[in-house]
């Protein structure tokens, strides 16, 4: 019988974290994509595509731990663990460089740009879309960690 | 004698990497302060602050790897080792942060507010400095990945 360290991979603490990633991820997708014009704006366009990335990403592994948690039976291949824990490392640094890109030029177009960028409504979508990023950015970093934590015992086992 | 990871702190590559980092961030520095009013802008602001936090920082474990290259004897106390590794991690996120902030920023202005924010010098300046910080992010993150890789080393040894 393994340790079961919360949060890494196959325990329920993983499956909220992954599927919270997956909430936010799509709350930000939808407060940028439904009805804005976002494909003018690079940084914009750049998160829609991390945001892309990260959805499919984060719902496959909360799958494979809703059946570990259900199944009772973590299977940990040293591997799989590894692939896992370089992923989440990748998308956790695309997904705050996306975070803030978002969240600097939303920033600029309110405080400088003024009205011809975004009216009112507008800008406080494009800031709450950077938030609900920055949050699934955090969840993110807190499964990579999780899971980069399990990976020495994997290691001591071989 | 403790095997010699090349990168991790007290080899002659850790120092090179340092130097490095000092060096673009120094650079990134340059561009965007001389003669540039950046403090009317939030993320230019977030720039300078940590680049500020970054330079002192390579520096001092600089002269670190630098005493250690030419006295030839590494003192790796794990605990030093730790604070090392805890204080890389967090300034390459912020130091990645505050990269993509200004790239996406200085790209808006360049392409989409015109010529009213920043005129052509200006903006390659701005664009110059966002490469430096970039190309500085990417020598921190080598950096606290070879440390990274040391730490469970030294646990071992304890």
């Amino acid at each position: 019988m393994e340790p079961q360290l919360p949060g890494s991979i196959g325990t329920s603490a993983s499956l909220a974290i992954r599927l919270g990633q997956a909430m936010f991820s799509v709350a930000s997708l939808l407060f940028m994509c439904v009805g804005v014009q976002f494909y003018a704006y690079t940084s914009f366009c750049f998160l829609v595509t991390i945001k892309g990335l990260t959805i499919p990403w984060s719902l496959t592994l909360a799958i494979v731990d809703a059946y570990s948690v259900f199944i009772k039976r973590t299977s940990r291949h040293l591997q799989i663990v590894l692939i896992i824990v370089i992923g989440d490392w990748i998308l956790s640094f695309l997904s705050l460089a996306a975070a803030c890109s978002t969240a600097s030029v939303s920033d600029f177009m309110v405080t400088e740009a003024g009205a011809s960028f975004c009216g009112g409504k507008m800008c406080s979508r494009y800031r709450l879309s950077a938030a609900m990023a920055c949050l699934s950015w955090s969840l993110s970093l807190a499964s990579a960690l999780f899971n980069l934590w399990l990976l020495p015992s994997l290691y001591s086992n071989y």
